[in-house]
């Protein structure tokens, strides 16, 4: 795919404090990355007093006015039967082909449901599964499913597994991402069946994915494998003990220091260092979910992002188009045919 | 129950460096808790010649010699049909109420069969659970299951509720501890299936327990809820994910420091306030997983645990035999019938 054809659709209206984190999130995206165009939806006057401050971006982007868009208490039921929206029109603009993905920060249950409506399952994925960049003690490594489906079976988990790898490969630069199922021990038969019945299938179907078996979540930081497969509800309780941890540690560490003057004293001599740390764990460089699985990237910026979180997750839909994550998992998918092999894993199992 | 007959049986030969590391354990719960009466099962020349260290600690003792014991690569089936180990004595003794609690750190597939072979489930209890408690913000809480059973219904995760209470009056000291399903949302819809029956088998069997709804767990630190209750598959992931970033962000935390002769200086001003956090976040306080649900108190301490670590596993034990868990768990139980309300949820729910 030529780069000149770099198009992202923004919904301007979602998150916190839109639109203004969302232009000056797309301001820092456009210096970094000037060949991104962005078709921006939103309130045109609020979006254009915005997008004043920043003239250089003024030209990289297309403004269409909408009237409305979705609020954070919207139920997804109430919101995909209404298209005047700002979230809904940057969807469309992916379906359409004026854009190759659509970034907002909005309501994540709104952002699915739309996406999934508008742009539809990619032919041969039953489900699609939301993915997103962690941090290793050295590095990263991706994690799916983060919530997008409470209840997986084998073939979900095989596929997740590949779109995994795939994702890997475009966002992380690895060249063979060693690809892991999240289970409750490393034995061939502990933990779900489910699990054993995807550990058949990856297996038989000769998916062109670098498979090293199962991982517990103690084992994520230790950089044994770059994907992590997981059903949505599992891997949500994954997601977010990891995230409570790292606050709760962060929180005790900082609680102590306030106790002791000589601590405090000790911290000055310690910034240098606590930047290094704090650079590693800033949820801002890991911010951009994305619901992989569709015919188009649709791409979820945490609500409380600021505008570097915002262009993280911007960057990270763009190398996903530069990649051509799509194109790619469709060119996985066309010799496979993983209902006939999931039939066969599931007799092997139960 | 008076505290004359507080009679613990400990399994000398399990975990590593035993039985070195539990009669050191022993010693330093004897030091502390004199009370308690210890029958220890074991190779008598290796236990004699460890005990020999801790006269004080001898008059407390009763030694069992045992020719065999489990070793770490049992397998459960293996393990139940040798009545001849350490482990398997142990457990018997508290059956033939010699006995109101074991404790051993051998491999924890074969405690547990053992323990539910011997001891026997609770009647009215469907599937005994393992519970643990955890650091947060400002204090502790408990968990449970952390792995005993890989799939749950609704009734168990009920029975997990209520005798997760009961443990944290006992070992927490908590009057009327806050008791929460962990989810992955707070809203009433979200998530499982079988946490919603759990949902409504607790609120209208009318269990003496403060139900506070639904739990995330990022929010296990925030002292939201003194017992979370998980499925064992689920717990198990919540579990590893907190050790796992927990480490990850010492390593990080020790790294950053390491890479500047500054932030050195600055520890040696800090020793004093990382010590607090250390001591916050040390395993071995934290030692100690229970099987609950049996007609009999089965403690696993941590394979690696030190003596610090095996003392406190028995003093927990100890606490729950003078607190009379088992009792306070059967009293619970006599005025309800969970399987009737239980059939009332699942219709409310599917």
């Amino acid at each position: 795919m030529s780069q000149e054809n770099l198009t992202i659709s923004v919904d301007a209206m979602g998150g916190d404090n839109s639109p203004k984190v969302v232009i000056e999130g797309l301001a820092l995206a456009h210096q970094r990355n000037p060949k991104i165009r962005f078709l921006v939806y939103g309130d045109r006057a609020k979006v254009d007093a915005e997008m004043a401050k920043f003239p250089a971006l003024k030209d990289a982007c297309e403004i269409f006015h909408t009237e409305e868009f979705v609020h954070n208490e919207d139920k997804p039921s109430h919101v995909i039967r209404n298209r005047a929206t700002s979230m809904f029109q940057a969807i469309e603009a992916v379906k359409q082909g004026k854009a190759q993905a659509v970034v907002s920060a909005g309501n994540t249950g709104a952002l699915m449901a739309i996406s999934k409506l508008v742009l539809k399952t990619i032919q041969k994925i039953h489900r699609p599964a939301i993915i997103s960049i962690m941090p290793h003690e050295s590095g990263r490594y991706v994690m799916l499913d983060l919530g997008a489906n409470t209840e997986c079976d084998g073939i979900n988990l095989a596929e997740f597994a590949l779109m995994g790898s795939i994702y890997a490969k475009c966002v992380l630069n690895i060249e063979n991402p060693r690809v892991a199922l999240m289970n409750i021990g490393a034995e061939e038969m502990k933990g779900k069946n489910e699990i054993h019945v995807a550990a058949h299938i990856i297996k038989s179907a000769h998916l062109n994915l670098n498979f090293i078996g199962y991982i517990e979540p103690h084992e994520f930081p230790l950089n044994k494998a770059d994907v992590v497969v997981a059903d949505g509800f599992s891997g949500n309780i994954a997601l977010k003990a990891i995230e409570g941890t790292a606050k709760l540690i962060m929180h005790l560490l900082k609680n102590s220091i306030k106790q002791s003057v000589l601590a405090k004293l000790g911290v000055l001599f310690m910034l240098g260092s606590m930047k290094k740390l704090k650079k590693t764990m800033d949820p801002r460089l890991y911010n951009g979910a994305m619901l992989v699985g569709l015919n188009g990237l649709s791409v979820k910026s945490h609500g409380g992002a600021d505008a570097l979180g915002f262009s993280v997750a911007v960057e990270n839909a763009a190398k996903l188009v530069e990649k051509d994550f799509v194109g790619a998992l469709r060119r996985e998918l066309e010799n496979v045919d993983l209902d006939e092999i999931s039939q066969e894993a599931y007799y092997e199992v139960y």
